[in-house]
């Protein structure tokens, strides 16, 4: 099934990475950024390293890229989380909002953002009551995403309150070359699953490498 | 290298499961509790499974377990982490300490307990100034640590602001079939570390597994 997808802020490394991994699975993809001239350059960018699918990109404000889709990934940097979702609210009603956004600063290696609501994830539901929140895809490099020569090594760890919203983005990552999802629990777990992030980075710091997470042990194998 | 190993409240199963396989690594493992004979119970127990290794296997009480080993390792239930380590504090001077700890209780599903210090093993590292705290082995199941016939899938992500005790703590790790040790950073990283149990220990319930986590994408492969 073909969506049409927003990515909120989408204009970032790992706005274009997720991108440029939702265009080859052969969604419409809208690049949102404040200025449209970002947004539709950062669409250009992402289409000219994938030619055969440079059709599927385009480039608007963040309002025209909500209103045009059916599925929308936030992906502002955290300090801009709050007045970027509360300036869409009505915009994003009825929809599903990916929330893929880390509540992480960086002094001397990365740092957690205390968040009120527990996540940023938490954050965007309650803020957006009327929208159907899922956290995901925060754990993946926007270099892997990126490349779009090779498989993503890594699960997608999903988390959500809408049983329905959280299936169809778990089937929305599976398209993604390489990329397991797995039910991570409800929302109040998102925020062990942002803070993986923070691991990562420093994982991926420490060792010159850019890693993933993998569930080891899951039926059916890895 | 054969070290001697203490299990502090080692008679759950994650204790019996360390000192299972770090008994079937070579080493001395003393299982720790504030009963004596419920530590030589637990030490039977371990032992006749691993009938080859069981004379490596003994218990204690805990201060005596403690005062034989050169490695302590904590693995009391949250709610007896402050008091047992400032029981210990004079005798686990001088002494690697691993925490593994979660800050986890159940109510509907694991959820995290709010640690002042950040996380269980920041806690033992400021109770314990005169010890070499490393925060390790929090996200292996002790169904799988108990099952001596089987390789652990996981890895075994290490925190700490001692290298050298990293280090040790690390090749310890690695003793264990089939586990590999990351360095996951300085000890503000333990919380993240700590945390990925509770993720796992819902996706466990939600898929009917017993998982563990993998980092993808170090240089070496896995």
């Amino acid at each position: 099934m073909t969506h049409t997808i927003a990515l909120v802020g989408g204009t970032g490394p790992e706005g274009r990475g997720l991108a440029t991994r939702f265009a080859l699975a052969g969604h419409r993809v809208i690049i949102g950024s404040r200025e449209a001239e970002r947004a539709a350059a950062a669409a250009i960018a992402v289409a000219d390293r994938i030619p055969d699918h440079g059709d599927a990109l385009s480039g608007a404000t963040n309002a025209e890229a909500v209103a045009a889709a059916e599925i929308v990934v936030i992906t502002v940097p955290y300090d801009g989380h709050v007045s970027t979702i509360e300036s869409l609210r009505d915009a994003l009603a009825g929809k599903i909002v990916i929330d893929a956004v880390v509540p992480m600063r960086f002094e001397r290696g990365p740092r957690p953002i205390d968040v009120a609501a527990g996540s940023a994830t938490e954050e965007a539901a309650s803020l957006l009551p009327d929208s159907r929140v899922v956290g995901a895809f925060h754990n993946l490099t926007a270099e892997g995403l990126l490349d779009p020569t090779t498989p993503i090594d890594a699960d997608v760890l999903v988390t959500g309150d809408d049983a329905d919203a959280k299936r169809l983005v778990c089937a929305l990552a599976e398209q993604i070359d390489g990329v397991r999802a797995v039910d991570a629990g409800p929302l109040r777990f998102s925020r062990f699953v942002e803070q993986i992030t923070l691991l990562l980075v420093g994982i991926n710091g420490r060792y010159d490498a850019h890693t993933g997470v993998r569930i080891a042990g899951l039926p059916g194998g890895d």
